[in-house]
């Protein structure tokens, strides 16, 4: 499913020569009046976009990128194409950082949201059924038959499709939500990831501009976070079924029908097949692919990708069968 | 301690030969006009209620339950006494799933519940102190001396003893609480277990009409999530103290005088013994047997019975002393 | 830094032959009008504090304490120096229990705080902003371009910094709070620690004195649970940042430049350096001293101290390449 981005406004018109200017590369002079559309990955970015490159893992999309611009480290001077004009920088991702905050302007703002209507009007939903207390933000949508419970806080813009039953306590930002879809007490949906540059003194953030998109028929259980990606989204497919205090960290894929039981954590920017199903507790490391049909033991520990049809355990996982003969 | 499930309605009369139909089991008029009172675990059924046997696990059972009608599956006709009647499907959980939407039509809601006074009506409470915004369902029992924290929801027909302090942000439904129990900030304690059926694109998920139940001196800690039961309850003994970020799911049974420290972890139906003591982070994985005295080292993961007096740790859980002695 | 705890009033005026009394200690008026100030630790007490002594591994502080009194049991009568009072008493901690009781006579009060002005006077405030249905206690102060959440309650006394976005759902309680601090949705900070003495049928609870302390720059993830210490202060050093679903138990310390990824847990009273690194649901046990600039890896189980510039891993955790090299 593709789904535009509702929550983070781009400014009006951004030119090159401002984004070298902003990164402090000379000679800006020279791409006057060169208009850039947005900020994003080797793989999502189109002609008019900017892009970057910042790890060796990245160096197949570099010949497929459609971006011409990329912002990069002279140590890869050598992989970058002709074609295009890399953009040297001291750090890439700080710089990145910087150049998402000049296309959003206000995307670092990590506050609560203030501009909320505390009394629902109720003619603009039909058939929805709101619980005491809750408190939405502007521009929110929510399907038919669906329930808001007591203290739940929407902020704006988020979208809510039809039939969900959305559980009291509940805060959810920069989300939308499919239809049939439940979300248990407690949940906090679309909080910014834990993404910064460590700095001595006084950290760096950077913007989170991605979002939480949840697919139809999905359960997300009670104290779950579920935190929003950072230029790509957070998705949980549909008909995936989250237990109790399940922690999902920011650019996260989960597939579709899988089963993921409490307590468990996923790190960063992992990707998770179809018909996965996880036991309590374990957790998957970052930057993870996980294939289809895996089935991964209670406890387990993931440190590297895992192959479709597999059933792993341990810490760190491996063969089933491995780790039961290990531990005989 | 035995204690009547205020919660769900049954149906007032339900007749055999409903079921039958609702299974699609042939030849149902012959059982014309026999009435069932109930859906019932093997042990627990009395002879006017319906069970239902799925696993040699409960093989022993089969022999000394006293009811008639069991609901199984063909490939375990042979271990049917001769004096029961077997009720042959094709799945039979999800027949027990349909037969208990049944009895209790109203037990497979998931939303918030509507029926919430906010203004409490004082009168009703002998010296019971509230916080702000506190939210009580109909018919809730509130013991004397008792202290109910601000933005509380406690649902209807919950019982809470005297000398009770629940604490802010806690939400409590199907449950019943006994005296001088402490329930900290942002618990979550009643909700329907993680139990459902996988089927693609659409689970189905099924009816849980146990209850929770917290024997007295109990205390829960912050975000902490305690799932009801399915059939029958969650029970947490008296005198047990569960520290911050405990899950328990549903159908587990803790004994008396345990302490459960920080993130500690149970899957569902697991039953531990009296003075049992878990470290941190441990994990107890679903329909296990832990017994009396049992230490369990913290970040455990236990995925078999204990014995009662053992000390064990690790991932698998082992003795203690061998876990030492292989870490050396 | 040193603060001047403001949250637990300490009763006027109290002697010496009061706490002997209290402790069951006979000839106590042998020592009638001699005046104690207050209960500390070995280290922390002063000429005018009573102290204690109940483990080997505090020995070393028993020579340099500056306090005369000291609550021991006869087993280490031979390691009491001459100049001191050894008072000797059957159980050491139950002991100091009731003598801290008896100094804060309202300290063992679990209850929610009921004295919450809702509606915010915002007179008392400069520049700062507040959600919805914000519930503040008696005499907090909030510094200047600060932002306080939707349904977040900050109780009597706590103090926070200039420039901190509090978020929605968040508890604060006896806790002071730097400057520049993000402290996000559903966080629970300052509730007492998971203490008490086992005793069958009714634990006894003790007093948590202590208070939170979270300094200049930091960031508390979604859902955190940081209990406030017993006698000494829990510490969240200056730029540290934790992830979602984080539980600090009381007396932690932790030091400046940390990260600590998503669900990790550390037991009570553990001193963690600056610099240090660990990975999502590391576990670190009580007690324990971990060094500057150590790394701790996702999953890892800290059992024992570590020592500066370390990377570890594994359950329990070791050398970070032994961990590698035992998994090949």
């Amino acid at each position: 499913m593709k789904y535009k981005n509702p929550f983070f406004t781009k400014r009006k018109k951004t030119y090159l020569h401002e984004i070298l200017r902003l990164l402090k590369i000379n000679n800006f002079k020279k791409y006057k009046n060169i208009s850039i559309n947005d900020i994003k990955n080797l793989d999502q970015a189109v002609n008019s976009d900017i892009t970057f490159y910042h790890s060796l893992k990245y160096k197949l999309l570099l010949n497929t990128t459609k971006s011409k611009y990329i912002i990069t480290n002279t140590k890869f001077s050598n992989f970058i194409p002709k074609s295009k004009v890399p953009l040297f920088v001291e750090n890439v991702l700080v710089s990145v950082a910087k150049v998402t905050e000049l296309f959003y302007p206000n995307s670092l703002n990590d506050q609560f949201e203030n501009k909320m209507l505390k009394h629902v009007n109720k003619k603009n939903f039909r058939n929805v059924t709101f619980g005491l207390n809750v408190i939405l933000g502007e521009n929110v949508k929510i399907g038919k038959n669906s329930t808001i419970g007591h203290n739940t806080i929407i902020e704006s813009n988020v979208i809510i499709g039809d039939n969900c039953n959305i559980g009291s306590n509940v805060i959810i930002k920069k989300t939308i939500v499919g239809n049939n879809v439940s979300i248990l007490d407690g949940a906090i949906i679309g909080k910014k990831g834990f993404g910064f540059f460590p700095n001595k003194s006084k950290n760096i953030k950077y913007p989170h501009i991605g979002m939480v998109i949840i697919e139809n028929n999905v359960e997300i259980g009670c104290n779950n976070t579920i935190d929003r990606g950072s230029l790509s989204n957070t998705i949980i497919g549909a008909n995936s079924y989250l237990d109790n205090q399940v922690h999902i960290a920011h650019n996260v894929q989960i597939g579709k029908n899988c089963i993921i039981t409490g307590q468990v954590g996923f790190a960063g920017s992992s990707k998770i097949g179809n018909n996965v199903m996880i036991g309590g507790q374990a957790g998957i490391s970052g930057h993870l692919k996980i294939g289809n049909n895996v089935k991964i033991g209670g406890g387990s520990g993931v440190i590297k990708n895992i192959p479709d049809n597999s059933k792993v355990m341990g810490y760190p996982a491996k063969e089933i069968k491995k780790f039961i003969m290990d531990n005989k």
